[in-house]
């Protein structure tokens, strides 16, 4: 990529190598964005399919376990799927920045939304993550019973659907950085 | 780096009121990092101080609550504790911003240590949350059963402190866009 830009040439000495990394770095920001994308969009899809019905059943228990018993796992759904839409119309803007380098006012406001963002899903992730702990192993002080023991499939795949979310949380960081670093060159 | 370029020739028109704006820019971000501090800090301490011991006891119930009784808290006190002691030695690098405006290279470092702590506070902060909803409102599906109806001083307490690691979360986002505009500037 910095190839090819030296080779469009242009103008100054010093500009063109930095042109070249600003590229770069945008178009590393542009796949990093369709990854993190792909990883809520799995963490939603995941969380949200989840169900399992035990095999059976009393006339006072209910065995069935879908992710809406519980609150925190519909915010995990509902942002995750925020975030993927959010993702997924910035690349139109991280687009925009493989095109023009020059851009810096819409970089900053790129920082800016990308700092929500990751606010918004890192609660949905970890507040599930607190969830799915106390589903796994309980809490006697508080006399909640780990339910892991009786639907193993399902707390196979609500511990699973996080991981996707933790991915993206990391490539925001990432793409908090990436961008500091693009606007800095500037 | 061009404005650098410009400052290192001194005087000039345009670069008198950027420098104000950086300027100004840096002081409100150590302002701000005093005002998070505290409130982290003192979201630790509510958090880690409160315990409640209920006025009857019997055989086999114990009625006495602390927050070391659920991991979630115990991490909540930590990862507020370290995010407090970062932000207390990253006034020192904030007031260099204030001292020297060129800084660039620091300004990065900040964004991007600042949203690594961004992160761990709001999984901090957010794990317990849902924890605090649970002991709210207990969840029929996984008959887990809401203490604060016992622990009422307790849960208060445990509600309260979430307060001051939220603001901070919130501090940290305008940090992190205020860092950004400063580096743009440059």
């Amino acid at each position: 990529m910095k190839a090819s830009v030296v080779e469009s040439g242009e103008i100054s000495k010093g500009a063109s190598p930095r042109k070249g990394l600003i590229r770069g770095l945008s178009i590393v920001d542009f796949i990093l964005r369709i990854v993190a994308a792909t990883s809520t969009l799995g963490s939603a899809l995941s969380m949200g399919t989840t169900r399992e019905t035990l095999p059976f059943t009393t006339q006072f228990v209910k065995f069935r376990a879908v992710f809406k018993d519980l609150p925190t796992f519909v915010y995990f759904v509902t942002s995750n799927s925020i975030v993927c839409v959010y993702l997924v119309l910035s690349l139109a803007l991280s687009f925009f920045h493989i095109v023009r380098n020059k851009a810096v006012k819409s970089r900053v406001l790129l920082v800016f939304l990308d700092s929500v963002m990751f606010g918004l899903l890192t609660t949905g992730a970890s507040a599930a993550a607190a969830i799915v702990y106390i589903a796994h192993y309980g809490n006697s002080s508080a006399n909640w019973f780990p339910f892991c023991r009786q639907y193993n499939n399902f707390c196979e795949r609500i511990s699973g659907s996080l991981i996707g979310s933790f991915i993206a949380v990391v490539i925001f960081i990432i793409l908090i950085l990436m961008s500091a670093i693009s606007i800095s060159k500037h």
